[in-house]
């Protein structure tokens, strides 16, 4: 009889359950695509009411209330870990590695911050371990830089890869909503957790880009040393300004190698002008971009997040792990070899383009008094338009764009003139990347 | 020692170099993501120049005239097919995979004509046979389809996966160019070959849609079976006009799975409209669009010709094989499963929008008898504008957009209406894809 390829799954979820579907409606083309049927064998989730949504699908599935035990079942051989988190999920993938099981996870956390001691113990088990749905849901991001691009030197990767992010700044900017009530709306409309911090905040995409650094560039990054800023800060009159000067505000997570060698990585709200490709990437759609030196620019988009879309990114890890399996040959090597701990550029040092936008007192001499101190510290003005407040009588805004400039001088400048009687309120900096 | 992967390449012309290239100045990442070096050492074409030029680059290549003696070779273990053609090539392929070697080819002419055969052979021959770079260069659609998508029925993929016939028409609605000009730029530019029959009538991109159709929905598909039209036929008014009606004309391909089972294959210049991510894709890039039944809408973009692209396909093919050969383990399998011969919807029985534009005399009651007659065959005018023709007194244009229509119908009211007085030149027509 043709071989199984028996599959445990950990956590049952929104993507968990996504999983149990495809894995059942789409078996026929699994089974050919893969070379052989892959059987769900047992699932496991604390949460009796998730299982038993599972059992009225198929009565044949074993089910548990504890994760660890998948690891422990003879009828598994590949464990899908859907539980979150860093430490217990740590364990529970050691555990399945150890028992000679390969993996598939989705959890960005986990391998932006153990990835490297996780990928070595797969090896030496010599057992897959497979994270498409890490990063993007839908988009093939991992799959297309260690395999499409594998010979290329990449030069830089540039992506929307939070999905709430997007949404968020996206109805901002269609709907002229104020931050919070966007959120409460994306909140609302179930794409937004009812905890969005890790979202907002861009601790998500830092995770993220710090698995797609390490395949990209061979580095071990870990989040924390990733210059992070979230989407709070964004106003709508922001976005208002940035789309009179020709750009659109999108949440950008950005990777490059400089000349010098250092990696220049960073999670922001950027200024993206709108003939750019990922400035039409609007509302739930994730996008990644990679310039590649042989391959020139890459362009990948679809959606971040949800149960079908990350349930195929972890059905494809699936198969790709089934076909190793049935041709007797797991661990393909996968990682560029470290190249060990890179410098990462300070975010001090970075070249940019700004948006600036001051609140200032509408009165003579307050744009001249600006622009000479901007320009006694070697910035230059690009563009510039002022308006008197709406709200507010007697202030005014100025809202620019910069030519490029080292960030640490732009930021002293800023210090020092909003320390001045020239600004009313702290002076909003966003970087315009393109 | 660590054991070596050995390339013999037969057919050293612009994607040839820029595989010997990749090979060379990239064999660090190369080695480092394969898991052991990829080492060029046999080059074979019948022209001596080309030959001088991997001399100068590597003294320790060997270099034949005859692609045939490269299989024969025991210091290749992957044959590159670069030789094209259909007949020569079919040989070569088969020479190498039944001397055992695996193969990678970009050759789309070949799969399209005699890929099921092919994969066949190297199955039992116990060899790969991967083919990213037959389909639109550097976007990496093959790779995504069977593994990334794999467990997802797939209803559609529409694509621009002919850079030349984009790069014409992006030089029409850019420049205003017609369309002998625009060819005649692009052929000055490099962007066309010296006769660029094959891509200019369709031809290429009904080769590649084929392929795409074998993975995408496992038929077995001629390129002789599929729709095909080129784009000689669109005029720059065409493209004037559409762009009012707020659209581009793509050159586009076009491969559906109707509700009936059947297939809707084609190959057309298109409408698209505006707001579409294929309306973004100009000049020389190719794009190909996936929904898929779970992942959503998947898009892809990057430039689909030239050698660095191409040539980043082939070497990531050349790896995969590497990986699988160092693993012990060829033969992944791959195709779906032939669904055996699957219906094509006739074009007849399409159900589109369609722009038409009518060359007609320039005289009251002439708009009032065509609207008449397409009323009277059921077909219904959404949007639609009269103009008097300046270049030529006493007639006009009248261009339209349909509500959906079948196609047949269309066909035979533009013929019954050509067949009058009321038009002075034969209708245009062009699909509308949405």
């Amino acid at each position: 009889m043709e071989r199984e390829i028996r599959v445990g799954l950990c956590g049952c979820g929104v993507i968990g359950e996504g999983v149990v579907t495809v894995l059942r409606e789409h078996a026929d083309v699994i089974a050919a695509r893969a070379g052989a049927p892959i059987k769900l064998t047992a699932v496991a989730d604390k949460d009796p009411a998730r299982l038993e949504i599972v059992r009225a699908q198929d009565p044949s599935i074993a089910l548990l209330d504890d994760a660890f035990e998948i690891p422990k079942r003879d009828d598994v051989d590949i464990v899908v870990e859907l539980i979150g988190g860093v430490e217990l999920a740590d364990r529970l993938v050691r555990a399945a590695l150890d028992a000679k099981k390969h993996v598939v996870t989705a959890n960005k956390a986990l391998l932006a911050e153990r990835g490297g001691a996780l990928f070595a113990l797969a090896e030496a088990n010599g057992c897959d371990l497979y994270f498409e749905a890490a990063v993007a849901g839908a988009i093939p991001v991992i799959r297309v830089i260690r395999e499409s691009l594998a010979s290329d030197h990449i030069r830089s990767v540039r992506g929307i890869i939070n999905g709430t992010s997007n949404y968020i700044l996206s109805s901002m900017a269609n709907e002229g909503a104020a931050f919070e009530d966007a959120l409460k709306a994306a909140q609302e409309a179930g794409f937004a957790e009812a905890d969005p911090t890790l979202d907002i905040t861009g601790g998500d995409a830092g995770h993220k880009l710090a698995i797609i650094a390490g395949l990209a560039f061979g580095a071990r990054v870990l989040p924390s040393e990733i210059p992070t800023e979230g989407i709070e800060q964004v106003d709508p009159r922001d976005i208002q300004y940035a789309r009179n000067f020709g750009y659109v505000i999108r949440p950008l997570a950005v990777a490059e190698r400089l000349r010098s060698g250092a990696l220049d990585l960073r999670v922001h709200p950027a200024l993206v002008p709108e003939g750019d490709p990922l400035a039409y990437v609007d509302g739930a759609l994730n996008a990644v971009a990679i310039q590649g030196e042989m391959v020139g620019p890459s362009f990948l988009s679809g959606l971040g997040a949800g149960a079908g879309p990350t349930a195929t990114s972890v059905a494809g890890d699936i198969i790709d792990i089934a076909k190793n399996s049935l041709a007797g040959a797991p661990v393909r090597t996968w990682h560029l070899p470290s190249e060990g701990d890179q410098k990462i550029q300070a975010i001090a040092d970075l070249s940019s383009r700004y948006y600036l936008r001051f609140s200032v007192q509408d009165e003579s001499g307050v744009l001249a008094a600006l622009s000479g101190k901007l320009s006694d510290s070697g910035i230059s003005i690009e563009k510039m338009v002022q308006d008197a407040d709406s709200g507010d009588a007697g202030t005014a805004s100025i809202a620019m764009l910069t030519h490029h400039a080292r960030e640490g001088d732009v930021r002293d400048s800023l210090r020092a003139i909003d320390n001045t009687h020239l600004t009313t309120a702290p002076t909003h900096l966003i970087r315009i990347v393109e």
